[in-house]
């Protein structure tokens, strides 16, 4: 039944990445290219994380639970780029952007650490982990929001529907984390798989679609105008 | 037999890395500071992977045959350099140049799990990697080419020369593989040595001068007054 | 008495990261934002590695002595960061602050090889990493200096003292790298973790206020009137 999972989650990620592949091939202007190609990354990134749990590479036994160590290397590489293409939707300052990237990375690897460790061990670097995303959190709620809304003040709504939907998605990771057997153990091998493939579809197809349903609303808001005299003096 | 190539690896890529470390030192301008600096760091890079490889570090063996490990690392770091050497020359747009890289350290991680996976798990691999390949050469051809000949139109030479000598170059590592132990097994493990030696000299050492010839070209082709205002404006 | 090197190690650096961390919310003006940012995350990441160290994590034994790896690991985010914090304070070029990390970074991988490899090889790598580390102290004396000066004519003396700190910690960490374990086994292994301990603490806290305290001497020069404008234009 994983592997059923496992492959749901590759031809979903493939066809993703053929998709935004496509988009940025043919993408008219520089925002829609730059949106479409981050999106590209993001999926193929996964693509392979899945064809690599399909072939059974990259994991490893805890004691008696199966570690995928490969999810932690792909997240250190497409979580970055989810959030620069947030920062690029909102116009955020690049020390924002860097902290919130720094953040991230901080969390996966010391998520990642906390996967390898035997408990109790483990849930010591799972708070860490949670501390990092909780920063993370703050640095969107806060410094994110309020510079996209003083880019884009007619926009307000597609910034909260974006926000609400990342910050949604990405807190039901720690929350299946704790669950599964990496931590109390509540939910099967064969519902973390499930869980994990939904979430990484959500976040990361879906969230791409959004991404460009986002940027077609700041576009139409008539805050291009300023938007794109802008872009064009950097 | 294999250490003599090995030898003469390393002893071309620090005779490398010294001449375009100097020059970098003593560079008449910012832009040969640039293209003299990348080749000194991609040189240096890959003199350390043959001193490793001399003295047997970083590999393991699949199956009977020796896995060169640390080749994968360090071409992860040289070739995103050969590429933002590229990207420098031609102007390329920072978006291009980013996807260029992505697609290169795509193909090289993904080249790096066929090399430690076992057949025929191996050859699905290599195929997604020959993919990623395929996706840099599209690249290069269509958008590199067309930024680069926009932004120097009496320059196109310059850079057809460069670019087939790069794709020529870059196109002959992946036949290498799949004709060594690595795929079909059809030449040995010296001819497999002395081939990435002869291809990373070309690739390093060689295409650092042509580099330099290029810059030289560029900025003969009096197309440098207009780079050079450009360039004072950034 | 290792355990209690590492923990004054984890406290010292989990107290500096929440003074910068607070420091960094509060920051008035971009420049310390970013200054208080950069110090953030080189103690935080500093504050796990002490963690991982107290929980016996990440090492491994290379004939029957302790290698820590996880302290190169973490080496390699948090000093490319104090480079990065060093080059905004002089406005160091942006080729000139790339080569400074690629040196660096360059210096920690290979030494991180010569902790991994056993004698007499460990040797050549330490001779290779001390070269790299020495063309990292010739960009800082001739380029970081002349650049720095250039942009505060009137704030050389903090330019002097900034770099005589942090050259005079920096190299004290091959000193002790080659009279511990890992080199002649002059000094014993709880003298080793003390005096890695107090450098990292003197290199991350201590440098952090130190670089807090160089801007705002830059900032009373009146070298800010120019400085801001010039920032006010990127």
């Amino acid at each position: 039944m994983t592997q059923v999972w496992l492959w749901l989650g590759c031809i979903s990620m493939t066809v993703g990445s053929i998709f935004f592949g496509f988009g940025a091939d043919r993408a008219k202007g520089k925002s829609w290219q730059i949106v479409y190609c981050l999106n590209f990354f993001i999926c193929a990134i996964a693509a392979s994380l899945y064809l690599a749990m399909i072939f059974k590479q990259g994991f490893t036994y805890i004691g008696d639970r199966p570690a995928y160590l490969t999810r932690y290397l792909t997240w250190t590489f497409s979580t970055p780029l989810t959030l620069i293409l947030l920062s690029y939707l909102g116009r955020t300052s690049i020390v924002i952007a860097a902290s919130m990237i720094g953040a991230d990375v901080y969390m996966i690897v010391t998520g990642f650490v906390a996967t390898i460790s035997s408990k109790p061990i483990s849930n010591v670097w799972y708070i860490v982990s949670c501390g990092a995303y909780a920063g993370l959190v703050y640095l969107l709620l806060k410094y994110y929001r309020q510079q996209a809304e003083q880019h884009y003040p007619r926009s307000k709504k597609t910034f909260k529907r974006l926000l609400t939907v990342h910050i949604a998605i990405w807190t039901a990771y720690p929350i299946v984390w704790i669950l599964a057997s990496t931590g109390f153990n509540v939910i099967g091998s064969v519902a973390e798989s499930a869980c994990y493939t939904i979430l990484d579809v959500a976040a990361k197809v879906g969230f791409g679609f959004l991404a460009l349903n986002s940027l077609q609303q700041l576009e139409q808001a008539e805050d291009v105008t300023q938007y794109q005299q802008e872009r064009a003096l950097t």
